[in-house]
């Protein structure tokens, strides 16, 4: 049965990387991918067009599609919307809570030919190889009550951090899972010695453990877990947290690995369907120059393919043409370096698509 | 009037560290500071001795004195405690929130001789000076409700994460006041685009601002904040942020420096009372074996002469000698390096006192 595939270009360098995602897409029609593509406004892009970050038609599209490839939401130009409900971020928050995406996976992995990018000394983070698994639809992100009202005299900002046992066992499993198929080891992150809401969180963990005998689990505060990224990246396989923290932990981890802009990631539901995004955001600032880095939406596609489409094959190929595309030297302008020839996103697509 | 001195030794490493700066103080007596100095327990210590990590005669004593020189609080022992409100941490907490010590500096300073210590390239790192201001008596540290209880069949942990504009502005004025004083940027950390209680603080920040004509501000999401300090952290001079935030980022901030191990940090309420304690932990791992590096103590001492006891001179003499001790090659293991000779806690100590 053809599969659906939803494009969502977003906004900022969003059209741009995305078109040339889409072009390995189509690639991997030609290959036989039994899917059929089609494009949806989302974020800031589907504000300026309909009045709202996430419209009806392109949440009927999401539910409706396998997978989503998104480029990028937001921008400078919408973020001084005083109704927050109508900035961009809040279209993706909404795919991610109305497709009940919970589960968000974030490789942050140094790739060999970038190992000089990283701020981090080379033996720090040559070989590199984390997984992030961030809870996604929970936690502060969308606990109720939240608001800004008037108390006493004064107004008051206010938001819930919240999550319930089955929540958690839920991201806990597919960190266990994850943490089976590669290094056994899994280190949850909470701040357990301050917030009641990360003891269930430990404690869930915890109960999971003897589950998965092979899985060595540990914890870890969210402070440490900071500190221990900078000093000593590689002593983490798999690590578990929550929405919060892992937005925080997961850009900190993909920054130090030098090749943010080769990150993708996955948010999957419970059947497998999923979005798929680079790490990088929209970078409003190199928008509509025809430079930026389209390899972290190509690697999303391999990710989709792997993940919601299962077809492996097609991923590995694609990973594999990245890799030589690499290996000749080519380079976007953010990953450039001595010695390397720096392209245009087009031409890097270009590259991958000979390679492919 | 002579002014009094509560030294908290609490866990871990924290009596050998305590120990050592107590000797400095004493050596700042015999100069002519005017205090009277006495000790407490506070954390795991108190909790073994009396049952509460906070007893009232320690909170007695710290709200009698002008200034508290905490060791460090918390260890494994003491993590399997099942009642959160017995862990060592909530004796720290109480402190803060008893003495209202709202105001947390945590400076991220790269030592020069030490420069070489940090994971990253010591371009990245070297002359790096930032100071954090981190809000510490509220935020989710402290909202309510909170708790762990049944809802609809399963339990839920939940915590609240709330500012009110009084509690935001008075810490805006700190940092404001703090970047006055410094490189005349402040960069304000929150999450506006998902977070009303960060919308609030962003806002407030805001209108304080024409205030400090002076004071260039700037906002950044804390998940891009996370990742500028890895890529480039000279670009910050004054960051304020709120209490969990800035627990995370000013840890990250202190291990990239690489100086970890050098670097005070003061708890400051409206009048000037303060809390003073080195930024690392009580490293129950190496305790009790007298190789800790005491100069993170010994430099807190330094920054409660200059915040609480209006004794600058003296400060600044602390400083310099823990400088020349530096150029002299001394170092403890944790920042020992080729070239150097690696001293004990004691050793170091008696190495200051001879350099005061
Ligand atoms: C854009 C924003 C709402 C989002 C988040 O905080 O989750 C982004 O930072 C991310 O990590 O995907
Ligand atoms: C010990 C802990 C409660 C404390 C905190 O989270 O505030 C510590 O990490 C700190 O930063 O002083």
């Amino acid at each position: 049965m053809t599969q659906k595939i939803l494009v969502l270009p977003g906004d900022g360098i969003g059209p741009e990387i995305t078109a040339q995602a889409s072009r390995i897409l189509a690639a991997c029609q030609a290959r036989g991918l039994d899917v059929e593509v089609e494009e949806g406004l989302l974020g800031g892009a589907a504000y300026d067009a309909h009045g709202e970050p996430l419209p009806a038609e392109t949440l009927e599209k999401a539910q409706a599609a396998r997978a989503i490839l998104l480029g990028a939401v937001g921008g400078p130009k919408w973020d001084k919307l005083e109704d927050l409900s109508k900035r961009p971020e809040k279209g993706l928050l909404g795919v991610r809570k109305q497709l009940g995406l919970f589960g968000n996976l974030r490789p942050a992995i140094t790739y060999p030919q970038l190992a000089a990018a990283s701020s981090l000394k080379p033996e720090l983070v040559a070989g590199l190889d984390i997984m992030i698994v961030r809870e996604l639809t929970g936690g502060i992100y969308f606990g109720q009550p939240r608001g800004i009202e008037e108390r006493s005299g004064e107004r008051v900002g206010f938001n819930t951090y919240v999550y319930s046992e089955s929540e958690i066992e839920r991201i806990g499993r597919v960190a266990f899972e994850m943490a089976q198929k590669r290094g056994k080891r899994l280190c949850s992150v909470d701040k357990a010695n301050v917030l009641e809401a990360t003891i269930l969180w430990r404690e869930v963990m915890e109960r999971l453990a003897p589950e998965y005998p092979d899985v060595e689990l540990s914890h870890m505060y969210v402070d440490n877990a900071a500190m221990q990224l900078v000093r000593a990246p590689k002593q983490f396989d798999v690590v578990v947290t929550g929405n919060m923290f892992g937005d925080i932990l997961s850009d900190a981890a993909a920054m130090l690995t030098g090749s943010i802009g080769m990150l993708p990631s996955a948010s999957l539901n419970e059947s497998g369907q999923g979005m798929y995004e680079p790490c990088h955001g929209s970078a409003p600032d190199i928008a509509g120059q025809g430079i930026a880095n389209p390899l972290a939406t190509i690697l999303s596609v391999a990710m989709m393919l792997r993940y919601s489409l299962d077809a492996p094959v097609l991923a590995e190929r694609i990973e594999r043409a990245v890799g030589k595309v690499l290996d000749e030297g080519l380079r976007t302008a953010d990953i450039a370096a001595e010695d390397t020839r720096t392209v245009s996103t087009a031409e890097m697509g270009d590259a991958v698509l000979a390679a492919f």
